[in-house]
């Protein structure tokens, strides 16, 4: 399987380009939304409690910002959530933690009927996190980055008092550049190093992603997030990141000048964010390990998961703030 | 090639076992010594100044010690050395660092060609150190662990003045269990780390070779060196390991409970020996990496070298002694 990954998803050059995103359909407040699949005679999705579903696996660093967001704007009441297991078999997604092995909601084994069901032409690899209509059972989105920023902006009638506002209009063209940046060299950053299958395209992403560090390291050595006093959507894509940089990306992708770690100024914004609500309490480094070692045979053939790392750090004073 | 390596050197409980040296002639001052296939009537091989050629590889552990021992003896005028290239082919260690790509005074281009005139049934791993007769072209020995004891006590006459006693007679019960000891879970340790196949082997390993680790960090907390103030063969033979733990051990072999620099006081230790002549001098890190992570297919197929972690960790100072 990850072999065949690595042929669809592998430049000539041995660089590793990410599969586009199939289902692109939004959720909106806004009846100016561009059209799609969805049920009204516009094809628009409404913003409506109790409609949704999101698909995630604690595993991957993608659907863990949705879930992250969702806790932290108060919508996991509104949204249902389903978690699957980290290990995919040849089918993929599983939902074999839930009794009898299906979604309670969905009625489905394998995430991959959802997509099937909702294009039977689909034949990528099923990815979370996604976004589920639990009327028509289609899928609504799984479109990563677009999704979050929806959860900011299209469904605040449903927001908990208090939320914070993730993407404020007023600092959106620079956010927009520093999430770029981070997608780039950081987010997929990482997968480019590890799934590169030439030397030289490996080098590239490497240099590229410490590069990267060392500036968003310098950037935070005096603001406590990366926009300064207010958390945003930036810190969540950085923070999926870094959660998993020890434990998998430095040893399995390569990732291996330094463990975070031993970046002071970095290790210490990640453990601040770790130990804030919403955000440690949505990490499971035994799904992380388990789902990187074992369904990556192209890279790691024996399938043998690491004991290590020690994460006892993470709950160590972090002294910002 | 490390696929059949797996097979050959794989008990069926997963775990790694190590297959036995196959030449165990030694070269003796003491005409009490055990006969081989050596040239005098008893059949062994005399200390000889100029008759010798040890081969090594920068990159392996085993061949590093009889390396390091030569040079600290100040045998390395009385017994050639010859390197091999960091990177075996289908048909094992080469000469392909030197003029021609052969061997200067041996004349082969493969390090099997004498393994191979020396036994022509050999059918296992051909490895390094190998001491060779230059007389004969036969291989006396690849038995590394009883090579060095050797170097220490039966070439005594060729020593420089001045040379360190490795291997002191009154040490040596303490020495050989300590010994033992580092060999089962440290040196030995790592490769059953990173060759285990299964999952319960590989746990068994790596928490008797951190416990090992945790054992000698403790040993070492009030002397320099692990038998008290004088250097023996024990540090050696540590030494070799430690040096390529972060290198590759870490990652390559899943030995990731922490990196060596995460233990302050084998790291210190380490650093000591390090920066002590005859050791630093024959490390090479570019070796070290090209040879573990080029030539073991079976656990990393894309060949890939991962460019940290960052060695200039080796040079600061260690504050011991």
């Amino acid at each position: 399987m990850a072999q065949a990954q690595f042929t669809r998803e592998t430049a000539a050059t041995g660089e590793f380009v990410r599969q586009p995103n199939r289902f692109t359909d939004r959720v909106t407040a806004d009846s100016d939304a561009a059209p799609g699949d969805g049920p009204d005679e516009a094809g628009r999705w409404p913003v409506q409690a109790g409609r949704y579903r999101l698909i995630w696996s604690r595993a991957c660093p993608w659907a863990h910002r949705a879930r992250i967001v969702l806790g932290l704007l108060g919508l996991d009441e509104a949204i249902g959530i389903g978690t699957v297991d980290p290990i995919r078999d040849e089918r993929g997604w599983r939902f074999t933690l839930d009794p009898d092995g299906r979604d309670p909601v969905l009625g489905v084994e394998y995430l991959a009927q959802t997509y099937r069901a909702s294009d039977p032409d689909f034949v990528g690899r099923v990815t979370v996190p996604a976004l589920v209509d639990t009327v028509t059972g289609r899928v609504v989105s799984n479109d990563y980055p677009q999704l979050t920023l929806d959860f900011s902006t299209q469904w605040r009638a449903l927001h908990r008092a208090g939320a914070p506002d993730l993407y404020p209009r007023e600092l959106r063209a620079e956010l927009d550049r520093l999430m770029a940046d981070i997608h780039r060299d950081v987010n997929n950053g990482v997968y480019r190093c590890g799934f590169a299958v030439g030397q030289q395209a490996y080098e590239e992403a490497y240099r590229a992603l410490f590069d990267r560090l060392d500036a968003l390291s310098e950037r935070l050595t005096d603001r406590r997030y990366l926009m300064g006093d207010v958390l945003t959507e930036a810190d969540i894509r950085l923070f999926t990141t870094l959660v998993r940089f020890d434990a998998v990306y430095h040893n399995h992708f390569k990732c291996n000048r330094n463990k975070l770690s031993e970046m002071p100024v970095l290790w210490a914004y990640a453990r601040d964010l770790y130990q804030t609500p919403g955000f440690g309490d949505t990490v499971d480094f035994d799904h992380i390990k388990r789902h990187y070692y074992g369904t990556h045979p192209a890279i790691n053939p024996t399938g043998i998961v690491p004991l290590g790392p020690d994460p006892s750090g993470w709950t160590t004073p972090h002294g910002r703030g």
